[in-house]
């Protein structure tokens, strides 16, 4: 159950499919070379296989506990994470002006998706952590910046985000929590907060809530939010902490997966009233939450591709490992499972997603560094676009995929997949949140649709679609069966999602609920079209590459035959799913509540 | 996490598409009148939602457990099981001679649903008794059946099927269990089984093991497997119990799901060897252990359809309770989720591939009936190869659809799906080993590619594609868009399945691996096509009891709407696994071992 960091696929998808060396052109990414580059992913695998993958199982056997207000967080867990904080692993994409390394997403990317294959439940203090430290960044004062931001990038201190409450899941309008003014500027917050991620632990001397709430005079609704940071110990003037805040955590959840993570119920002034400041203006925290939203829902994203390589691994170790039955072929005695085409199909199915989800979400960092950093405001929009219409097409296609890939590495595992000392079914039970939190598959769906694909009039979907269509065009000009597949399959695939941006925009207004009756269908659409164009990219650049006789030949080789893997069994399904889009909204309205 | 047997459908299969009519006028199934059918089914669910239900979440939190040597089973389950026996539902498919009720399996199906929708683990017991005593009616002697059979039908004894070795998982030609011949005629056998359910427990006053082993002088291979009878205590001549046997539960393991029923490590022989007696002849104990797998293998697939309606209901209920934001279409505040679009689309996707199912499962079960009732040969064998046919379906490709059913089931719940104590996740859990035990997806794929497509040249498949395609020929004279959609998808389903069984038989030969390549892509096609096409009868004979005004309207027009989301939504799938067999082999076994 060791974890070797897929470091060549990394610098490969960076390097020649996210295009790192035009990166490190912009202004501000400078010192992101393709050396520097290979230089931290060395050390981040390094740091992510020996210090944190071995907690992985241990901490999932004997997770966090709660007593008397307390979390005790997994063995191991506080010592990783004062190593993980004090290499400057916390700080990578932040700026070095509040001690981060200031290194482009693109960096960053595949270094949170190594430390999600090595631990998921580790993973998210850091994961929440990115995200408060976003969100000040944006919207926090000079002030709270200077006293908040230096600990969470050194990882001294971590953060929260405080959304849910019992009455109101995924809908924030329902948000009940009180901010009621103090004569100080400070704010006294009293309210109840559900599912909050290291809500409380014993890895950080501080923790920082960020927290939605409702000032008196706020109106209903989402346009009444405020976002305030509610610390666990209050900091004073000269940086040491203060007194115990009055944000206590009541209890935690008792999860089917990451259980080392601890999932917490806060309760805020039960005793007089947890003390708050808000951040940027009153009634506005919504779009600063969704700073943090937008990018824990990339995170998110990659923790799938994490768990999914993680799982993958485990099941070729085992597959290779496994002597069972002859082979198809003919073998004196019993072989190695691997040698099984059913094993080898689940084990292709598993490596091509997740390569092709890789591929696509290094593609999408690199364009959030474009929007951030190019000199033109014109491409820094097109650019940020492209970005936000990839964003809930990542998080929710890849989180689905590891859930398809974990299954399938349970089952590798046969019999012994189930036993839970295997390792193989804490991936399966882990991989089942990852669809539900930072919002579900559907509130993803909800997004692509309505502010990604409606909004500008399928405008940025199909910008996107004329990029794949030239990626096709390439294809065409190689010879050979591969290419040709390959080229039909992302033809199919992309004449498909084209239909559908055209349905989703025509019928929004006449028929909404058929509209969002194909939503996930449609990201699940947008995910296997806009991996496979991916996939397609590599083996465009494979083949160029075998051309050249430049590099490693079985890598290249490799890469193709992966990627004509994905247009076989995964790409092929595009057809089907615009079918279901266009046609299939009849039955799933047509019962009544009763008829269920 | 009440459970409601849903009657009314199970009726309505059983006398519309699996002709309950017609399977009681066969000899020896005169008993099974639809009054009578109709009597069983109500009591039955009587008893699985009062008794059994209420034990199955409790059970997962508190499972069985081992203490030297003994496993005490979860609170209630003795008192359950001894409640099962005594009112006779062992016995319902079972001989009367043996005190069984002597009903067809049509009858007995609906049964075993829902005894596994009540809890999978406490089925498990009685499942494996079932294929006990099949194995003994068909291979045991006439002193072995009085011995034994009684007890076992009773409920009394309880039976187990020992075949997985360390060494050999799912290949029985490596099987090196011992089985020594006394002078006495009985033999003594030495070996460890592992994976054995219900190998040790405290529900019955025996266990009847029945235990794959080698004499001394076997031939190597599958070829040299005995089976053995070794009970857990020795039997005297009166029929009470003697001494314990030498066949001790050294451990159970610890697993991801099915956490009540025990999965016992058995050690045969370690104190001098354990009695056993053979069962029919030697190095014939394979084709007995077929007899009983086979048996359990329909079984494990009811166990799918079982646990997927156990999930839609839960599902169901919470989202017809749970209230969360507006209505798309507008209103004055949040509703209940289920008016949500992609919460519908989940239920419908669980409702509509359980539905099939169990339609396919049915008619399975009344085509079996034929195969041992009918009074012509002629008729009996060509019942019996449809069956065998279908088995392999039934068992993969429902224990496949309850692992997506139970996904979405704790999709629907959202956060909440992810806290153990709401029970969604435990039928999560409990699913992933459907599609392992008994035979994995894959030896399952394996038995449908060769015994079942291959040997026939295809005969078997092409007379049911024949059938599907009368059911097109109906749908076709139906107007309306439903049955429209439904005649082209399924049209297109079943050309897609004779395209696959032709290359399947044409490329066996040639090329064997491209062959099993395919093979679960083809498992799932089948699946996919047979149920879509018990669905299509369904939708015809709804419209026909709508047109003549009889019936619950509302039932059947539920039904046509159920049956077009499942020809839109999952006989959509068809022509792209089409491809995926045909065209996508290559992929699968490009890569080298070291590749990986």
């Amino acid at each position: 159950m060791s974890y070797q960091a897929p470091l060549k696929d990394m610098l490969f998808v960076m390097n020649e499919l996210a295009g790192l060396a035009e990166i490190h052109t912009l202004p501000g990414c400078e010192d992101a070379t393709p050396d520097t580059a290979e230089a931290v992913l060395e050390e981040n695998a390094k740091f992510c296989g020996a210090v944190v993958a071995p907690l992985n199982w241990p901490s999932d056997k004997e997770p966090s506990f709660w007593h008397d207000g307390q979390v005790t967080t997994s063995k191991g867990f506080k010592e990783a994470f004062k190593a993980y904080g004090e290499a400057g692993w916390q700080g990578v994409q932040h700026p070095t002006e509040f001690g981060g390394q200031g290194l482009p997403k693109l960096l960053a990317t595949p270094c949170i998706e190594m430390l999600n294959s090595a631990s998921i439940s580790f993973a998210l203090v850091a994961l929440l952590s990115d995200g408060a430290i976003e969100a000040l960044l944006t919207a926090g004062s000079d002030e709270q910046k200077a006293v908040y931001l230096e600990n969470l990038v050194s990882g001294k201190w971590t953060g929260t985000m405080n959304l849910t409450e019992p009455q109101a899941g995924s809908d924030l309008a329902a948000v009940r929590t009180r901010a009621v003014p103090q004569d100080d500027g400070t704010y006294k917050v009293f309210g109840t907060k559900i599912f909050i991620t290291y809500g409380e632990h014993d890895m950080a001397e501080n923790i920082v809530h960020l927290v939605l709430a409702r000032t008196p005079d706020a109106p209903a609704g989402v346009k009444g939010i405020s976002l305030f940071i509610v610390p666990k110990f209050l900091v004073n003037a000269d940086g040491s902490l203060g007194a115990r805040n009055d944000a206590h955590c009541v209890s935690i959840e008792h999860k089917l997966g990451i259980k080392a993570s601890p999932t917490a119920v806060l309760q805020f002034g039960d005793h007089g009233g947890a003390i708050g400041t808000l951040v940027g203006e009153e009634n506005r925290g919504l779009e600063y939450m969704f700073i943090m939203m937008n990018a824990a829902r990339f995170g998110v994203g990659l923790q799938g591709i994490g768990l999914a390589e993680r799982a993958y691994q485990q099941a070729v170790a085992f597959a290779k490992d496994r002597v069972q039955s002859r082979d198809l072929a003919g073998s004196p005695g019993p072989v190695s499972i691997i040698h099984h085409p059913d094993v080898r199909r689940m084990l292709m199915s598993m490596r091509s997603q997740t390569e092709a989800a890789r591929a696509l979400a290094y593609v999408g960092a690199a364009i959030s560094d474009v929007a951030h950093h190019h000199p033109e405001a014109e491409v820094r929009a097109e650019s940020l676009a492209t970005y936000e219409y990839l964003v809930p097409v990542i998080k929710g296609w890849a989180t689905e995929m590891s859930q398809d890939v974990t299954r399938d590495g349970v089952q590798v595992h046969g019999g012994m997949g189930f036993i839970e000392e295997t390792g193989a079914a804490q991936h399966y039970r882990d991989a089942k949140i990852l669809t539900i939190y930072e919002g579900t598959t559907a509130i993803q769906a909800n997004d692509l649709v309505g502010r990604k694909t409606v909004r500008d009039g399928g405008a940025v979907a199909k910008a996107i679609i004329a990029q794949v269509r030239a990626t096709e065009a390439q294809l065409g000009e190689l010879s050979g069966a591969d290419f040709q597949a390959m080229q039909r399959h992302l033809a199919e695939g992309s004449a498909a999602l084209e239909a559908v941006v055209e349905y989703v925009v025509a019928n929004m207004k006449t028929d909404v609920k058929a509209v969002f009756a194909g939503s996930v269908p449609y990201l699940k659409l947008a995910g296997i079209v806009l991996g496979g164009w991916q996939m397609a990219r590599a083996a465009v650049v494979a083949q160029q590459r075998l051309g050249e006789g430049s590099g490693d030949a079985s890598f290249y080789k490799a890469k193709i035959a992966t990627a004509r893997f994905f247009a076989d069994h995964i790409l092929s399904q595009a057809p089907g799913l615009r079918a279901t889009i266009i046609d299939g909204s009849a039955g799933v309205m047509a019962l009544s509540e009763e008829q269920f």
